[in-house]
């Protein structure tokens, strides 16, 4: 069978630790073949379920060789597979094991039918937004990373408020009293910053929000602010601060240390299919209203 | 006096009703006129403060020939007279005359000094966006308004809630039971927006806010969307559903209205004294932080 | 079959203007009947469902000759004939017709089980707090209301912002800018209250709750206050504002209007089946978890 | 002089490592001295200022032998105190050095007026909830604790989410995925629990707040239960969990592990001026508005 997509190898990825992932992998991986893909198997993945037959790649290699990559799993499949192909720009399909995800939006029940279309071309592409942090201490760059949702700066458990001064653009915002700072994506707003009373940002939304965790001024209110802003965030108080990237990789601050965050010069893109909606994604994941409401009349 | 400034004439704008605004007025006018440039006053405030020896002009016709506006009053006032300058792009300089404004930052202890600095050319220059707003019945159009700050629909204080379906770019959002929606802008995120659970917008982020008034449930969260959207609210059910654009001009509306909201193809410039900070605007409005706080550790 | 229960005549009241409603109505009847209990109907249920063959009632006298009234309807339902009989003490069983209530706690699948164990004995009784309030202008009372959930003082649609002056026990607490104020029984919690950003207050709390509507000030949060308090509400400025009590019965406020809320020294006993569990409602309601969840580790 | 009042010893607080501290409670001292009462100082208080000349005794010899404590500093130290006072009863006087406090509510500059009035009798007493804490491992008590503020389940800063199992009176309420869950009493309800988002609940109040920190299911809402209900904490899930009280004495809890918390027997009775008004120190902590404010008009 001839192929005349746009995509010639395809990746598959699965979610680590994940009991049963295996058998829908795999045939996934034959149907794909069969219509002339050439697939390859992210290294691990491949190990864990024990595929053979197909080549084994690490991510780099597989930013590298492949055109778009089918990840099967949850959102923190996506946001960790994403981070390591953003330098590749390799497109990503996301397909939810489990529960419906924000950013895994295809039921594994549908992917047989719907994947094949899209590696046919028939798709909507989005372009995400990724952070890049880098954390200065006495004017060093000592650590850095990527983050697709958030970059957070936290209190420890063991110990009272932080202190936090934040500036953007190298324009002084506030000192904040809190448990902490999350500055996010819009792909973010929906995870750790809607917990802590964040707004949802648009994924189209050339914009990051920092909001503020348990702050002590009540109106320390989430700010939203262009996506082309740089925040530095300061340690002015507070033992045992860390800072962590999509909830991954935590590092201990210690004070006047500085996370600078920025937009990434990479974005990732996600393929969806034909129709798609971020509404309906929000409707079904927030339990959002579909249909008009019946009335409840007391007596009169 | 030679005047070599990009502005000739010069409008003066106050809040009507406003006891003691005629003197620092008639002061500004003839501090400004001095330098050299020609002043006239927006008709109202003349009547109003007796003011004579000026041109008195209708808004229209101080979009016609004035190059800048100074405003003096409250938010309020900016909000009324930008509106009505919105298609002449006349930019406005405002001076708050009681508490300070969001918008109206300029003390007026420091008018004398600052105005006519900003004048000469020492300013810095922020575009602000505005809402255009055309209320649909029967599929014609029958109310058409511009907002600064926001378009908010609203149940009456007589009746339960009401129930609106809101759709983006012609995608289905949800079916809201509210009090009411509000769409607000950059500017209209620190005013109504705020007191209803809202995100602060930075006046140069791109986006415009969806923040559901005493939403029924819970999880019908602020939305940030991209503001090149086309936002569409419909009444599907509730007694006495009105619109109003920025708490003027109430509408009352009947079921199935839709209430079409878009950017406008205006904007307004604002002029800020050099060295102008929207987050020090901010931090005194919103009694944020400024100084590392005073420690109380208790005795162990 | 003789009948040792407390109670002796059951009265039937069922949601108004309800389709479908008269046949579980008319079943639930005879089945209590047929147990040797005295039926009686609410006199606008029997005509609406076209019931003969019981005695058909006014609320009040109801109150005067039934030991228990089933409810079958919503929570409007429920609020409104519980605030008519509440001078009579009569306890309420209530059954949801259509989705789960707060309050109407019985699916209507499991009524013909339950309802003849209830009146046999076998419930747990709860007491339910009401309140009552007055309006009072140039020092007399015009109005005088019971509501089971909430008194709101509400601007009108029309309007902006209203200004209410608070006391609690003659003591002031503080000037308010707002949409308007709640002040909520703990049954009311889980209604306008909650969509407002109140808390919930478990029923036996001995407690009211205020609750701003879109308050000014941020920091104007919800306060829990006893609930042997007396509220006072005085209206400072706002144009149409209203006051209404359990979302029923609006009426027009004046300015310098000042409205008396606190605890009527009735409350109305709820029955629930053995076993009952307030947060069993509040899970269900709510969506909240009941099972520990799915964890999703990205690959590392 | 002959002291009449119910108070004979007077027992002197100050809070620790606090420069300048010394002499207003030397100068204190003397002042209650001279009218006749026995004065005592806390021990660390004593050695931290350098006071000789009246006896020096630990909190225990305190809540022994002195009649009334008088605290200088902040809301912590009368924490710390307080606790520690609880099982004696003693009734604390709060001066605040700083910063006005909560519960320190007699200006510094005041005290040599007031303090003297209060001891010979004029002040109005108030009864003060405490908790008490037990965690439970195997089957047995590892630890036991009294908070005044609160109880708070809380993550590491350097894991994600934790799950904990709530149940109250034996009863299940959720499983809850969040950062944490605070158990605050009145008093610690204007503390963490106001930064979470939860309501103020007033002194006389008979309720306990339970508060969730950044949930992640939106619908998790801050719940009021009467206060003498036990409440019991699992933690189901969740690396580096840990548990404070009045976020003092952190200590690590294992998966499993549960947090018992109810009312303590005992409560701890503070002493106010004449006159005091809890709602006074709301808003002048909280900003609220005393006076009715300017209306800003715009032009029409």
């Amino acid at each position: 069978m001839q192929v005349t997509s746009q995509f010639k190898t395809v990746a598959l990825v699965g979610r680590s630790h994940t009991p049963g992932i295996g058998e829908p992998l795999t045939e996934l991986a034959s149907c794909i073949a069969r219509r002339g893909f050439d697939v390859v198997f992210e290294a691990d993945t491949a190990q864990e379920i024990g595929v053979t037959g197909y080549p084994a790649l690490r991510p780099d290699e597989i930013g590298a060789r492949a055109d778009v990559a089918v990840v099967l799993g949850g959102d923190g499949t996506m946001l960790g597979i994403g981070r390591q192909l953003a330098p590749y720009r390799t497109p990503l399909i996301g397909i939810n094991h489990g529960r419906l995800g924000f950013i895994t939006d295809i039921p594994i029940s549908d992917m047989r039918e719907i994947v094949p279309q899209m590696l046919a071309g028939s798709f909507e592409r989005e372009e995400r937004t990724l952070l890049e942090a880098r954390i200065m201490r006495d004017g060093e760059p000592i650590y850095h990373a990527l983050a697709f949702n958030d970059v957070v700066v936290n209190r420890s458990g063991f110990s009272g408020m932080a202190e936090l001064r934040v500036s953007v653009d190298g324009r002084f915002m506030y000192n904040q009293r809190s448990d902490g700072l999350i500055v996010a994506t819009p792909t973010g707003s929906t995870a750790y910053a809607l917990s802590s009373a964040g707004p949802i940002l648009h994924p189209r939304l050339q914009g990051l929000v920092l909001v503020p965790i348990a702050p002590h001024a009540l109106s320390n209110r989430p700010i939203v602010i262009p996506d082309d802003s740089a925040v530095s965030i300061q340690i002015i108080s507070g033992r045992d601060v860390n800072v962590n990237f999509d909830m991954q990789s935590f590092t201990a601050l210690e004070l006047n240390d500085t996370i600078d965050v920025r937009r990434s010069r990479h974005t990732v893109p996600f393929l969806h299919p034909v129709g798609y909606s971020y509404y309906a994604t929000l409707r079904k994941k927030l339990h959002w209203n579909e249909h008009p409401s019946l009335a409840d009349d007391p007596p009169t």
